[in-house]
């Protein structure tokens, strides 16, 4: 693409003036439409040291209101914390509000590019991340985002002589390091990987906009024209549906919820036995993992009154407490609500060695907010295979995911409930809605066989919970958790790394 | 303090026993008790090296639900981003919501006594750092906080021990570092500066309580024992007035609002030109400002429909986009509402370098908080001496801290909103909400100016623009921000550091 790229006919400069401020004030008429129509608008910034991305940043927001937009830089390498977590966190955690701005200077593309030419990325490795990157980018399309990307093209002559100008001005040349130079020397290279990346990640959804960026002005007025008309696309076609994706992970086969028989029991002895084996296994294993830097996702859903609180209090019962968290999941806040709604799950994510669990989850986007109609039919059905691919982004970075369905039969929730009801300690666990969930039964049984259904992915299998008798499940759920963390460790065996 | 702690007698191992167990429940009881008395709960563990707070606190909250509560590790050495930030920002962002408990495994004594012992923190050094955390620790008692503070307490001999024996065994070898063994060779030093920080924050409403640690399950016991008998107190007391403190920060006087003249103009031919005037000499001072580290806070209050948008408009027009951020003030989310009123703004503060200007802030809560008895009557008189000490906190990090009140008068007031009524694009800017607060204008006048009087300190003062003329705030807001910074860097001449 870049290396194909043929400039744009040149307007003259009172053409250039002309058309910028009529374009900057369409955009600040355009930053209130997008308010007021609840898009979150992502506009990246790539290109060149020294193209003049933020020269061109500062002319583009000349007129928006600036209490409506930010700016986030991206450029400087990871911590040492964003390391420890998936590639895409780092950048996915960034996602602006709905109807919010938000200006990148530099994306995924730098980390990637920069990886490449410094070999730290082998075409494995960089093959997956364009493939991370797609279903990222694509992901953020289908849910309402704009995401509008722009490359700053120079000449490795026009550089040159940029950066030879910032380094003799003692105002400027703090701002030309030995990446800019490495980058001029090596043009050549830099921008046969350039290329190679803008034509991976090209898509009609969210195209490359080359901008030639020899003169400052002109390239200001390619980047508001290409962000306006962006702006008034994504306006017009707010709300469409977008393609329900076929299936293209590995599926197990599952059984109907009414198909699972729920007589299976452990006398108390048996379950203080294995209770403490199981604990005193697990404790060893979380040392392991830590060691290791294994991430560990588990995920909890369930009925009201299955267990689940009963249940997790087990597995955290052998684990040391400064290396895990529980995460209870309840009805978003109006800042998680006003952004992709894998977001306040991407926030959560556990660094390498660490555990995170959660007491319901991402599934709820199928179950409750299907049942409610807090999101649309295209929204839930959609969000299948967003899972699917959000859970093998964890488990292609080593995490291990583990997903539990906590059964029970409707008389046992009954009887639960009443108990619930009838004893002041337990009080507080109840509430009118679960009383209302609870006359769904029906509904929520078939949305719950199709969650099953299409989300038993191989690298991501959901575990049934047999949980009429609390303590068989919560044997169940050690046993498979040790078995789990038992093998993750096994894989890695002898690559142990330094504590933390 | 620990030269003198005097070992509590030990209970046999069967009383220690049967008291751990009583203990355990207890705390589970209590900690739905703090759920529902909405209370929010830091317990902070701090040590000597191997003193087994680790597995003390997997202990402590065997009972407890793992769904409510948290567990921060804060012993690593401060991060770039938390350097460039409060000394106190990295423990204050981290405060539990009401009703959660969170554990943390260090806190601020770690990282003050360190630098003490590395020779980083002069003596006036550490006397700030003392003052600082006094203060901090102190409004958040009075905020309705319950801190426990716990120092888990062993010889020199038997630290030398536990660390030969963690050492020796491959398991967990990896435990021990370099701190231990020199924290073990130096004891008689480290308990002299750990002896003195427990006396320099040891006060009635966080005590210190020195855990004799030598053996385990009677540090739990003790832990156990001093936290439900705290949680019990702190229940009863919830809801009780803190008292309200003599101002000790110097003040200017000020004018009350009605006393002050509007009729200051600027033609538009004198505004143009001052304007680019100042913003050119803004824009250089940004530059500045980012290469010597200084962090910047710009305050903005006022009516509604006083010019606030447009005034910031007018400073971030000449600022370098990635370099400032306007965060815009609206009611706080659920999870803000639930923790200390000035944590959302400590997560907002830049860092060294940056801008931070805020569109309503703090104050907020002795305007519409006071008058629309969203907090109570102690919270709001209370608030004055916090945010007082909050700003000198700022300024004396070396913050530039502006404030801006934006004036007009009640027929101005109505002429705008009249405008924005009858301007199809201008009428996003007029809620009910804003006909609503206009009714209690007096109200709001009274307020305002108790405000101006009691937090116009020396070192963050209160600038009154006067906005019936919008040119004329524009210019002398702009002009404010200019000297301000070139103060400060001039102060700072000679010392400008490395761009990042």
């Amino acid at each position: 693409m870049l290396k194909s790229f043929a400039r744009p006919p040149k307007p003259t400069k009172d053409e250039i003036k002309a058309r910028t401020e009529a374009e900057q004030a369409k955009l600040a008429s355009n930053q209130i439409a997008i308010k007021e129509a609840k898009v979150p608008v992502m506009v990246i910034f790539e290109g060149w040291g020294a193209a003049g991305k933020g020269g061109v940043l500062s002319r583009v927001i000349k007129d928006m209101d600036p209490r409506f937009f930010e700016v986030a830089t991206m450029g400087a390498r990871p911590t040492e914390a964003e390391l420890r977590r998936p590639f895409l966190w780092r950048y996915l955690v960034e996602v602006p509000e709905q109807g919010q701005f938000k200006f990148f200077d530099t994306w995924w593309k730098e980390e990637v590019t920069t990886g490449v030419l410094l070999g730290e990325l082998d075409r494995d490795a960089y093959d997956r991340r364009i493939d991370s990157i797609n279903v990222a980018e694509r992901q953020l399309i289908d849910n309402g985002y704009l995401v509008m990307k722009f490359f700053f093209h120079i000449t490795q002559k026009e550089q040159r002589s940029r950066l030879d100008a910032l380094a003799a001005d003692s105002y400027t040349s703090w701002r030309v390091n030995d990446d800019d130079w490495w980058e001029n020397d090596h043009y050549d290279e830099c921008l046969r990987v350039y290329d190679r990346y803008l034509r991976d990640t090209n898509r009609s959804s969210a195209p490359w906009y080359i901008i030639d960026s020899k003169d400052r002005a002109w390239a200001t007025l390619q980047v508001l024209e290409f962000l306006n008309s962006g702006i008034e696309t994504a306006i017009q076609n707010r709300g469409i549906a977008a393609p329900i994706r076929q299936n293209v992970f590995p599926l197990r086969r599952t059984v109907p919820l009414a198909e699972i028989p729920l007589d299976k029991e452990l006398d108390d002895d048996e379950y203080k036995a294995q209770l403490k084996a199981l604990q005193a296994r697990l404790s060893e294993l979380h040392n392991q993992v830590y060691l290791r830097r294994i991430p560990v996702i588990i995920a909890y859903e369930g009925w009201d009154a299955a267990g689940k609180g009963g249940n997790i209090k087990r597995i955290t019962a052998a684990l040391d407490p400064r290396g895990y968290r529980v995460h209870p999941i309840a009805k978003p806040e109006p800042h998680e609500l006003a952004r992709h709604y894998l977001w306040r799950f991407w926030r959560r994510l556990p660094k390498s060695g660490h555990i995170a669990i959660f007491d319901r989850t991402w599934y709820g986007r199928v179950m409750v907010e299907r049942l409610e109609g807090l999101c649309s039919t295209n929204d839930w059905q959609r969000a299948y295979n967003e899972m699917n691919e959000f859970e093998r982004e964890l488990t292609d970075c080593g995490a291990v995911v583990i997903k539990f369905w906590v059964q029970i039969d409707k008389q046992t929730q009954l009887e639960r409930f009443t108990d619930r009801q009838n004893t002041p300690e337990k009080q507080w666990k109840i509430t009118d809605e679960d009383w209302r969930n609870r006359e769904k039964w029906d509904l929520y049984e078939e949305a719950i066989d199709e969650m099953l259904r299409k989300t038993n992915t191989t690298f991501a299998p959901w575990h049934v919970l047999e949980s009429n008798d609390k303590r068989y499940a919560r044997i169940k759920a050690l046993r498979i958790v040790v078995e789990a963390l038992e093998a993750a460790v096994a894989e890695r065996e002898g690559s142990a790394g330094e504590g933390a």
